[in-house]
């Protein structure tokens, strides 16, 4: 599954569901590292078997758009799946 | 700062704020022990400083009211702060 595409003010969503809250947990911890390896700090939303992110333009301007690293951050983040 | 109870659907909500990732990290680790501990898991959503923590009534029957069980959850989630 991709990630979603919403506009005013745009960003990236998607969201992962997980079996169990230990998967869920594993998830949310990869995801801290990646976050502090990269110094980006997507919004998140987790509860006992799922997790949502928001990802905004890494260019935090008001019109800022959607770029290239963006996209590349989303792949990275579902990378941290497998 | 004390919790804010929200109808329709009821729950309580409250919003933390750290000065460092480092410390919201930290905060939510021991959420997430605290969760396990207990077996309940609450909506949250974080971002670089801050987390929101939704808390919706232990019995979850469509009408379920906050109950006190549901309150001292909510102080023992603000004790994690110490």
């Amino acid at each position: 599954m991709s990630w979603h595409t919403r506009q005013r003010p745009v960003c990236l969503e998607k969201r992962f569901e997980f079996e169990t809250y230990s998967a869920t947990r594993d998830f949310l911890d990869r995801l801290g590292q990646h976050s502090e390896a990269t110094q980006r700090f997507p919004d998140i939303s987790f509860g006992r078997t799922y997790v949502n992110i928001t990802l905004r333009p890494e260019d935090d301007a008001e019109l800022a758009q959607l770029s290239e690293a963006d996209h590349t951050f989303a792949s990275e983040i579902d990378a941290l799946l497998d």
